[in-house]
């Protein structure tokens, strides 16, 4: 029986103005997908385990990206897959998009395939179409390249990894809030039609945080994490977020953004940041809302990683 | 009597994707703007002269500019302006703007103001309000600073220079057509509301233009100087362009596009570019749609340079 284990780190999805776009992956939590061959021919049957508890193999990114890829490509047999799940839900750390990249890469080793990153992505896309219902790929994107992507096309699926020269921190801030639907709520919450003066001033943020992000540029990386469109329009799903982000970026942090569809917040740090201080000032007044946030600080990850037991 | 001369130069705005915030100045024309203080006290006077012509200062973007930042700063005194326009007007190459650039580059050296080139930039584009009935400052900024330029806000005014690694070539293809009314008209044929999908496309596009235009990576410049908002919108002023684009894209120039609101179309180009095919394919191509052509290699330019006689 053959077996491979990949490790998949969280994401923070957009990083302010890179809507769908851009994505940073982190070492804050990973999850262990196990991709087990038990047959290599028959009809495909996947049996799904999550935390040791089987589950309908429709119904799991990990499953259902590797059923789409092997339907595309024809690939038969009996196989298991088992997720021990690290990566808490339901707070937009790219919880789901990690599960589908970590399978959809083990299954390529597995199965010796060769499929470019870019392949891959595109499979882990259609799995996380299963979870979020309209499929994005700049989580999966970033759990299967590392570091910082930037989703240039999804049809073709194209992404560009970008070499991010600063050696920042991540601190994660992460709201024990639980939203019903989150993800499909917060989508339903973009506008359809946008102004022309937001169009502008939008384009003009993410190139600034693509150039940020390429040439380690403080205030360029600062200026971009702003967004006009998309965390406006979601504000209700996380009203604390613009005290919380004044207050970090009072604290010296170099930026500070929603992760992904949140409520989670993401920082990038450098020395000149007062995590303390951030820390000390931000937990009253989420106390004062009634929430509890964890602090978690972490390094840009590098890509799905794989062992063979 | 105090005289300083100023020469400007042309440039194109947008560069496909960058609407209202990238422009690249280049060296195929230049105007020459002559400022005189004929007198340093009394009421602000300036006498406006037009290739030897008297002209109304009011309706000069280089009078027009020098008399807001007059006004701004309380300069007194008699002035005399005149300019020698070596830019063409009407087809796109930032001819008002180059003007307008010079003006107050040339002001702030006669009358020793230290003011910055993001201020300078701010004047002038005052100035160009005069011509084109809505202020913007790509072209007057890539007049004033040369090279390509970064819009990143207009209130307060905040010009990045990008640091083009490429020494790529230019060739301008200016289509001798005349349109009345051509830069109002223009702007009037922008949408005032864009649909999401294309904004997230814009941000990419333009994201991946200033990427290429800082490392030089010609897919990301041929890429990002694509636009699907703005060029699409004014098609029917330029319908030749996409034939047109298509072939210098099949004779491998780097990337092409509409030179601010046209008709001029821009070309990057380098030793990988054949020329003299675009010009012997796009010839005849205009000239079936009864339009004359001019092909204009050039390079990119240096700011406004002054001296005194």
């Amino acid at each position: 029986m053959k077996k491979i284990t990949a490790i998949s780190y969280s994401s923070s999805a957009n990083l302010g103005s890179g809507f769908d776009t851009l994505a940073l992956a982190h070492d804050a939590f990973h999850d262990k997908i196990t991709l087990r061959m038990q047959e290599n021919s028959g009809p495909l049957e996947i049996n799904m385990f999550h935390d040791g508890i089987q589950t309908d193999p429709l119904k799991n990114t990990a499953s259902y990206a590797f059923m789409k890829m092997a339907e595309d490509l024809d690939i038969k047999g009996k196989f298991s897959i088992s997720v021990e799940k690290g990566v808490p839900e339901g707070l937009g750390l790219g919880s789901s998009g990690a599960s589908a990249a970590g399978s959809v890469v083990a299954a390529n080793r597995l199965l010796d395939l060769g499929l470019s990153l870019d392949k891959l992505t595109h499979y882990a896309m259609l799995g996380e179409g299963a979870s979020s219902g309209s499929p994005h790929a700049d989580n999966v994107a970033a759990s299967i390249f590392g570091g910082v992507v930037f989703v240039k096309s999804t049809n073709p699926m194209k992404v560009l990894s970008l070499n991010s020269s600063s050696a920042n921190g991540v601190m994660l801030i992460i709201p024990k809030i639980k939203i019903h639907g989150k993800t499909k709520l917060a989508r339903s919450m973009v506008p359809e039609m946008v102004h022309m003066d937001n169009v502008i001033s939008n384009s003009r943020l993410m190139s600034m945080l693509v150039l940020g992000l390429t040439d380690g540029d403080r205030s360029l990386l600062r200026e971009g994490m702003n967004d006009n469109i998309v965390e406006t329009s979601r504000l209700s799903l996380f009203p604390f977020y613009p005290e919380v982000k004044d207050i970090c970026l009072q604290e010296n942090a170099i930026g500070a953004s929603i992760s992904g569809a949140g409520p989670s917040i993401i920082l990038l740090m450098d020395r000149e940041t007062n995590v303390e201080n951030i820390k000390l000032r931000v937990k009253p007044l989420m106390k004062e809302r009634g929430i509890d946030a964890d602090f978690v600080q972490c390094s840009i990850a590098r890509g799905v990683t794989m062992y063979e037991e």
